[in-house]
């Protein structure tokens, strides 16, 4: 042992995809180019002042607690506002034990197929689907199978849905109904009670990935699929895209057994998320209405959005596609007949615009004529600058 | 699927074993019980205001970052103050990127047994062994076995370690060679340079869990046995100990290969740690010297495990053990011969004092006369009363 090939790793990492997110990470961050490649929130959008007077009260009143040790399921006053915002903004009844504090709902990704995955049991989720569930999954050595999700049905191929559920009888069923990562597709209302009845007493679990939910610019908030179908759905949230990544607090919401199992695993995994920031955080929702913020950084998103709709209306080559999102952070462009996106990113960077290539969210190979785009991170101008060279870019290869 | 039993989850679940610390916990805080059964450092050593002006420096002068999402192996800048302080403390050569900034080093476990272990692969570890190590492990379904460990010979059987790493070429041994939780046992210089000796050419790692390393009471800092076997030890750390655990920061430190899996399963796991943690932690590092702070601890420590082991050789019936730490915050009694833990811990509650029963750290079933003591939580007057009254209830039982 001690050479770099000779170390023994288990089995399972050839299951795990081949990361692109390196490269990507390193080229998009060159001086001089615009990113439109990565998926961060918007830094001038957090409150920077209003967490700090939010910690100074809790080091003052509550440091010692803060520092210490806590309990694995998380902090219940932070549990309890969960449960009241589901209930005051969908009508939804959440216990607060039902509820459990992760670091971040990337973390739900893992613990959950921890609990439910065994080698070999087939799991499904939308084509493309969100790149950090591909790679979760993937270590617990899975066959993934993926319906593709269409902006024009506004959701997922419901006939292939109900053919995998039957044939595959998938252990869970992995999607994310509001604005999603990559798509910016939104599921319809009509979809979500159709995949709840669809899903209804078959063996599959839903697992519904809200991390998007509160940030739409078009429309109302929807219901989600849980409302339907209570029982037999793990829903997912997270402050990441409203507050504050750096915080790594997100949240799963399960039925007890579900709930139950999950806690386990998170006590073995890392014991229990940073209390400091949760109650840092809980104080902060207390002070502060975070409605209005959040409406407004949802707004500056969806001005982002549509200048970027506009110059792909009006710029771009003739054959591309875009989706119309209603929120969140992402759309999706299907480029012209015969160009390629990982050409399209190489040249891109030379040109100073990243873009994300999309064939790391099929997990069948395709996309390979597909980018993501994101539109939370930089402002009107740079995306007003990038999408220009990135129509130059599209026209030399065209 | 919907009533409780029906939902499907995976097989790996079956080898986690029943967790008894649910109902200790919740046993160990009625009121008027003085617990010496956790495993918390005393909140009084925490420097809740120097922290403090860390954040508010962090808020005032780099908010925006802190709140944002970052790299998944962590702030540098904490990463340069560990591996220097390897240089410091231990004369080791620690390059910051073979760190990794990690949620509690308990996420250590988790993760190396995920890139590490197949199922039924051999895991070997000490008699008695960390629990949360246990719990860890079990979710990738290895073969666990151990080997004692005895305060009398500084360390754990070195014949049948070596008997174990040639008959089941285990994947790695694991073990806490700085006042281990539970036994309180250190390893002698000379075990080391003897553990180091016989993996050294082995296809076994060493996977050295330091969470105590700092908190010694009695003698000095030993060189790791990484120091002989650097290429073939991963090492684990932890500001859990010395600074605070609600903050969640721990590293591991390791050959690149295994660090670049690490990398991989961490960002799968959930992207990175908490940001603003890491900057306040480091912002406090730079601003104190935190030595003088660590030594006065481990003295407080240390003067409560002495009052421990006075009462337990002056009062507590003969055939009563005690190991002999030298630091750390545990060590472990042998109860005389025919007292079953679990009738203490139960008789022990009823009369005002909780203690941890040993059986969970024995994976072979062992262990049923013995229990841990922690000696860090509470002070000398509550040690002094909880271990008058545990006295008592021993010798109802003998």
């Amino acid at each position: 042992m001690g050479d770099s090939g000779s170390y023994r790793f288990s089995k399972r990492l050839s299951h795990v995809p081949a990361s692109f997110l390196g490269e990507l990470f390193r080229v998009s961050s060159q001086p001089g180019v615009i990113s439109l490649a990565g998926g961060l929130p918007d830094a001038e959008r957090f409150d920077v002042e209003g967490i700090k007077n939010a910690a100074v009260e809790i080091f003052a009143q509550e440091g010692k607690t803060a520092l210490q040790y806590t309990t694995t399921d998380g902090y219940l006053p932070l549990r309890t506002y969960i449960a009241q915002r589901y209930r005051s903004r969908l009508g939804l009844n959440a216990d607060p034990n039902d509820i459990q504090i992760v670091n971040g709902s990337q973390q739900c990704l893992d613990l959950l197929a921890k609990i439910l995955i065994n080698p070999g049991d087939h799991v499904l989720m939308e084509r493309p689907g969100y790149l950090g569930a591909i790679e979760a999954f993937s270590y617990y050595e899975p066959v993934i199978d993926s319906v593709q999700t269409l902006d024009e049905s506004a959701g997922p191929d419901l006939d292939v849905l109900q053919k995998q559920i039957v044939t595959d009888n998938p252990v869970l069923w992995y999607g994310i109904p509001n604005s999603q990562n990559p798509s910016g597709i939104t599921w319809s209302s009509g979809v979500r009670r159709d995949v709840a009845d669809i899903l209804d007493g078959s063996d599959t679990l839903l697992y519904e990935d809200d991390a998007f939910g509160e940030l739409f610019f078009n429309g109302r908030p929807r219901s989600p699929v849980k409302k339907w179908l209570s029982h037999q759905t793990v829903m997912t949230g997270s402050f990441s895209k409203t507050i504050s990544p750096g915080l790594r607090c997100g949240w799963i919401w399960a039925p007890h057994p579900v709930i139950e199992e999950f806690n386990r695993a998170k006590q073995a995994s890392d014991l229990h998320s940073n209390l400091l920031s949760q109650m840092i955080l809980t104080r902060y929702l207390e002070n502060n209405n975070v409605d209005e913020r959040i409406r407004e950084t949802a707004k500056i998103y969806g001005e982002r959005c549509y200048l970027m709709q506009e110059i792909i209306d009006d710029q771009f080559p003739p054959g591309t596609h875009h989706t119309s999102p209603e929120g969140g952070m992402f759309m999706m462009v299907t480029l012209p007949s015969g160009i390629d996106s990982m050409e399209l990113f190489r040249k891109g960077v030379s040109n100073g615009v990243a873009v994300m290539p999309g064939f790391p969210f099929y997990i069948d190979g395709g996309g390979s004529d597909t980018i993501r785009l994101n539109f939370s991170a930089v402002g009107l101008e740079q995306i007003s600058e990038g999408m220009e060279r990135l129509s130059q870019v599209l026209r030399t290869l065209l």
